[in-house]
């Protein structure tokens, strides 16, 4: 198995996009896992040059790179030796089995529709972010933010595309595929999540529980939540402004009493307190997969240092070996009737 | 001064809403500041009785109750003795300064359109609730849920009944106003926010300061927090269950190891993470004010209990005071125009 990684993209890059790859090369040793480093051969080599004969990583020459602020197609055109376009087209032409980036959200998705395509009865394709607010119980939601406008046959969508992640990825047996909305009743909601609601109900083999509430998130109610591309980006980076926040209250109640910090430490173990904060920061979780494109592409935040890059590689190893692209494939040739709704 | 509270409404009513009156009768003893619970009499007699005469609370017979499961408007038709619609009745007629309950939303929502009535100019009224994630700086949030299907002048709309809310009942010198967004540029949303966006930076006397996003809201960005009701209650329901399972898992340790909760709680005073407790937790807050209708009407979540209750009043004390549904019509009058968008 091949995994590119853009190292080139995101806050840290490519220091801290070096350290994770090469944390997952180690831990990965030996399972027949290459990791492919994309940037500045010369800036990666100083950094990485000593493992590439120890561990199973190698190097792939990007001489371009796609900034924050590029509007994502024009970045594209005009950037074709990017790690962006270059770590697609190595899973579009096979010399990589998936592309991993903290780099551009907007230029990855483009890459991702316009280099690698769409899956053939896939409209929308949706980020699928997964979240972890009770202790051994995460969720996947989705859309986490590639489509901020829906029909309701696109959240339809999402929600199959998020029940085969579950099933697959994260090993839920019958996975519980709920709508979020603003209220328990099928008759709450805005048009989109009534008229969704009411389709869902008509999906076959979907585990479809109804609609969830926002307070519901924490109470373990569905192993698959379904979004518009909006509510899902601005409810991930609410939790991850919280995550953070409890983070940083942490480390100043470190700085300023270190002693009180570990006691503190101890008892938000020991109360459970712990998988809420680790839920809620995304570098334990590592990216969002792209689901509904042909390949495997995780979006890593932008903001991602070695421990989440580190796990969005682990991620991607994961969702490789499930083959999700072709399952997905497969599942919509068996339900073209239900999806084109 | 006279506030109207319905004795029958939420979870806990009568005995927690009453206590709760009784608490905050006690709190504004000598203030002029009557408060008027709206229920069985029977029943509140014999809990409030003994208290009718010390202080400054009195007792209004409401035979009838509305149940969280009826429809709305139906309610409303078939039980004209009812709490919701007696109390409402009341503020129309001006028997009651203002109204607070935390019975059926919906059956508030409705009572207030239909009876009360919108102030002129004004489209959609909208539940504004305030959250504190920051020390010191609690932030209205709007709308909380009345409306979940938003065109863009009814978010300016928000806009412009938060400004005066954060202004007069809050304090906020010149507040900033935000949109809810999936990203920070003005070219990131979805259709309605884009478009409200560009409106939003053409409204006379409102301190627009763009998009914010679901992590801005720990940073204590804005003062007024403008998004649809859809998001905003699906938004501030993962507060608010985000600071259950907090306030839950506190309570757990405080079972299992006293000692270690009692450290704990000290530990989370000293960091500061006590206020994002406090911020996610209904209790303190008391309930959501309705902003737009000809009256002043406070909704209380289903779950309050007494010391939800007697903020709750407090609240509505403040509202009255700041004559802010007066403020609202004024401030309509004098912009019609760009009201009118």
């Amino acid at each position: 198995m091949r995994i590119a990684v853009d190292a080139s993209g995101g806050d840290y890059a490519p220091y801290e996009i070096v350290k994770g790859a090469i944390k997952a090369a180690q831990s990965l040793k030996d399972k027949g896992v290459e990791i492919i480093l994309i940037g500045k051969r010369p800036v990666l080599h100083v950094q990485a040059g000593k493992h590439l004969k120890k561990l199973n990583l190698s190097i792939v020459h990007a001489p371009q790179n796609i900034e924050f602020h590029e509007h994502p197609v024009e970045a594209l055109k005009n950037k074709p030796k990017s790690s962006i376009v270059i770590g697609t087209m190595m899973v579009k032409e096979g010399t990589a089995d998936a592309f991993v980036s903290a780099g551009s959200t907007g230029a990855m998705l483009c890459a991702a529709y316009l280099l690698l395509g769409k899956i053939e009865g896939i409209e929308r394709p949706a980020l699928g972010s997964i979240i972890k607010l009770t202790p051994h119980a995460p969720a996947l939601l989705l859309d986490a933010g590639a489509n901020a406008d829906c029909r309701p046959q696109h959240l339809v969508e999402f929600a199959r595309l998020g029940n085969i992640y579950s099933k697959y990825v994260i090993g839920v047996d019958k996975p519980r595929v709920a709508l979020m909305s603003n209220g328990e009743e099928e008759t709450k909601g805005n048009k989109l999540v009534i008229e969704t609601h009411q389709m869902l109900k008509t999906v076959p083999g979907l585990n479809f529980i109804g609609n969830m509430e926002g307070h519901d998130l924490v109470h373990n109610k569905a192993d698959v939540i379904v979004t518009d591309g909006f509510t899902g980006n601005v409810l991930i980076k609410a939790f991850e402004g919280l995550g953070d926040s409890i983070i940083k209250i942490r480390q100043v109640g470190q700085a300023v009493n270190s002693a009180s910090h570990l006691r503190g430490r101890a008892l938000l173990a020991d109360v459970g307190m712990g998988h809420m904060v680790k839920g809620m920061d995304f570098r334990e979780v590592g990216g969002a997969c792209l689901l509904g494109v042909k390949g495997t592409i995780i979006v890593s935040h932008g903001r991602s240092r070695a421990k989440a890059m580190m796990n969005a590689i682990l991620m991607a190893k994961r969702t490789v070996e499930q083959r999700i692209p072709q399952l997905i494939a497969e599942e919509v040739k068996e339900n073209v009737s239900s999806v084109t709704v």
